[in-house]
């Protein structure tokens, strides 16, 4: 049964945490719920902001992309979206004439039911990948292998499967924090019963936004699970002389192919035809609390990116350099996470396959914050020297494996 | 071109074979019909019957459920309901405080477009499992295997496609008996050309549901065919002390770890953390026409189910004891088949693959009967007892084959 | 945001050749157009033509069909059907008593989203294949093969790829050519990024149609191309005693078991249980200008189907014989092709993988002519013989290469 909108508007839930929010309900396979177009405002709702938002749900149609869905958030000073239908996916954020994101090939957002993760010897991913930030779990991660005679596909299932509710949540006072969550379920008889609550917040008036997810192993047995959040940036960040900034241990090329990188691993080449990619595995260092910092910063220095998150939720970090031909895709990736981007029988040998309880809930703390001057940009980099306290980066010239 | 629903109504159709019935066309590829919600019941229909009824059709919404169909019949003292999406399985089925089906991981119904069924070597249909009952057919059946380099995946294709027409009938005197008929297509250029009518039909009043099927080979050529109809029960029935019985010749594990079940294989744990599953492979004696009959029991024998059904269609039987953890999925399985659950490979070996000759039709005729009382339990244990007839169970501690 | 059907219908098109046409935009991903149901004819347009047309969208829906798009121009004389939905396909041609086309055991317009291409060992294009004309491309087409470990499952992507956008035009002056056109977009990040603008023409009072195909390497990079396009005739032309007739320099049997339909390789046998499949390489004679002709013509040679193509853009032809039996499908297929059926790896070695500079684009035009008297058949014959231009057909009896 499909509700009206009206009706799903006005329903109550009762899984916010936020309390003295709004809720509106999306998408509830439980009630039958799929709203096809939906929108709301600070104005409808009768909130007279400083900074007026406007939130806004369309499907898509045709070729590849029918059915999908997608979430914009428009706060006038950073607007933000995201794809219920692809595991609650960032697709793109922008903020003044900074966007996050990049173009790949794959110009449609395309829908699961036209993707086989298997195909390609498991790398049916790539069909769809094109996206700001992808959920890269949480059964498994990275590229392709083989376990038990099965076939793990590149990077997991997550980003291909439609989300089970989607709740939009605007809290009721100053500053009107809004919430989009949206429920994940890797479930497989026998094998996997994963659930994540996948949400993003924004304040009207930051350029800042934040992603919170709950993984909850939902099954009476221990249970496995990798996540990268492999996070997307190209042009007009990304160019020849744009520089990467982190809080770091110790770096090392995930191959061979990257050794050659090495010397000037920090720095960016522009569009470089046949470079394909290079991968650097990065052990970070974190404050007291856990926190570090990532940046990604344009020539000038005065446009970028900085990437926050948690090592006790996130411990390793992959910098993957794709500064390919432009029509290749342009683009870096700073993918905090458990694993990195090796078969998972290299990281369950190294031991970094983390482990889930019954029942319990591990959570995942990332903040994205857009850098649109050069102030911005020295803050954050002031924010990953403090960190950083002067220590030596440690370079490894050996990769910690072989594919 | 979508017919509206007035018109679907009126629509007469000829392939019903019940005489003065009144038929409803929910789907039909045909003819571009594919009904989203539908309704009727006794008093739509002018029928004063001391069992009013409903018959709804919904579609489902959201994750991976957008576009799974369900239908409903509901006859006050039986609620039945069955997935057309879903190659026409049962969902569920109650009757009082009796409930038939199970609680899968996979709480959702899985929509055929979001499953993969060659994912994991073969266990993609894993993804969607959580029904009452699941045709496993009917090109191939049972754990995946390799003929002439083909992945043959779990458990065969009917169950993940969606139906070509859909059919409800009501027959137009007392006592009004209410059938649902599916048309699945199993086509492949070169390899398949068989189609089922998967029916089920309910008479209001009972308790009982029954399954008439009909397979037909539409090819010029002889081909194989293989069926399990993997019947599934969870609580309340299934618990701590509750009992399987069937009218057995034989009985033997199906592989090394089953054995350790041997010892007391009729009667079931609680939910029990690590056991996983231990399948037994039951040839059954029947009567002179062929029927037999098979009951789960509780265990203080007041509440049960009793599948009842033919050798000479179906004549082995798989018990399948799926006592592990609630979350797990607690579970047994009543699967009368033509085959084991063997990979096709050992099947076609052992001499259990069927065939059908161009052109031929074989029916599959099986009682589901909801048992509310001792009595209920009793009688249906006498009409096994008949047909065992006081032989021995002959048991074969050693597996038929090795995976 | 779905455009309704006026606004849509009147979108003026930038991209269409033909000046002085209306364009009718049917889908397109980047303007969320995909109307459903949707007609146009001569007299709605205001053209008073001596063969009035009418040209109809539907969507299709039930079983595996729901969500597959049908487009039908109907001029009266010619009435040809074609499925965006499945890579711009065509699904079958009439004229008079002449019906180009087949009787698949695959009777209903398959949906991608049912579509695993990569089931049964690379063979799952066989569960949708039906249609009269088949793009097998652009990446890779031919029997499954395999290159770096990863499967190139039979006759590529393209034909299970829904159309992104799709255009109706039709010219402003007589003769009011209708031009329908299709974009196919094969993207896979690292791996592909072909479009085809993939078009067929039709001048109302002709009963021939045209396929007028714009492949486009996206890309940055220098990428191979197949193409086959598999052209598949049934009854009425395909009869015992039919015949085929091309101007051809070389043919070959395409395995060991073709060698023995050698003997009489230009004539068909009745539907012929068991026969299987014979398949042919030939390469065709040409003009001047690259163009030359193949013919199928019924055994009274009254009825048949001329193929035009022109072999700068598609070097081979292949011939494929499918004489079984009615329901396995009596067919044959008169394939040109950039490629023969041999997997990949077998062309590479060959050398028969096409390239297609960055950003360069590769036409292909096919002519499909219907011939409904036994002077249309000649002329067509004449067409052939004055290519042939009395040379020998040089026979090869060892085939080329060995799967």
């Amino acid at each position: 049964m499909r509700i009206t909108r009206l009706a799903a508007a006005l329903l109550p839930l009762m899984l916010s945490p936020a309390a003295f929010a709004r809720d509106f309900v999306l998408t509830d396979t439980s009630a039958g719920i799929e709203q096809a177009n939906w929108t709301t405002s600070s104005a409808k709702l009768g909130i007279k902001s400083a900074t007026p938002f406007s939130i806004t749900k369309t499907t898509l149609h045709g070729g590849r992309q029918e059915g999908s869905t997608l979430i914009t958030i428009d706060t006038g000073n950073l607007k933000l979206q995201l794809i219920p239908t692809r595991g609650m996916g960032l697709y793109r954020a922008s903020s003044g004439d900074v966007t996050l994101g990049w173009n790949s090939p794959v110009d449609e957002i395309v829908h699961p039911s036209f993707i086989n993760l298997e195909q390609r010897g498991g790398l049916g991913w790539l069909d769809g990948f094109n996206e700001l930030m992808v959920r890269c779990g949480y059964e498994w991660t990275g590229h392709p292998g083989t376990e038990n005679g099965r076939l793990m596909s590149l990077h997991g299932r997550a980003q291909n499967i439609p989300a089970s509710k989607v709740v939009v949540s605007v809290e009721e006072k100053a500053p009107y924090r809004i919430t989009v969550k949206g429920l994940v379920k890797e479930k497989t008889f026998k094998f996997s019963d994963l659930e994540t609550w996948a949400g993003v917040s924004v304040v009207p008036g930051e350029k800042t936004f934040r992603v919170h997810d709950e993984l909850t192993n939902k099954s009476d047995y221990e249970r496995d699970y990798q996540i990268i959040y492999h996070s997307n940036f190209g042009a007009p960040i990304l160019e020849g002389g744009a520089h990467f900034s982190a809080a770091i241990e110790e770096i090392s090329p995930f191959n061979d192919y990257a050794k050659k990188g090495l010397a000037d691993w920090p720095t960016y080449l522009p569009a470089t035809p046949g470079y394909d990619e290079m991968v650097f595995n990065i052990k970070p260092y974190a404050d007291a609390d856990g926190k570090t910092l990532a940046m990604l910063s344009n020539k000038a220095g005065d446009r970028g990116v900085a990437v926050g998150f948690n090592v006790q939720q996130l411990p390793v970090l992959t910098l993957w350099k794709n500064t390919d031909s432009v029509k290749q895709g342009y683009v870096t990736g700073i993918e905090p996470g458990t694993s990195y981007a090796y078969p998972r029988q290299i990281e369950r040998a190294q031991g970094r396959i983390a482990k889930l309880a019954p029942g319990a809930t591990q959570r995942f703390d990332l903040e994205y914050r857009i850098l649109g001057s050069a102030a911005d940009v020295r803050a954050a980099q002031s924010g990953i020297d403090a960190i950083q306290a002067g220590r030596e980066v440690r370079l490894n010239e050996t990769p910690m494996a072989k594919e």
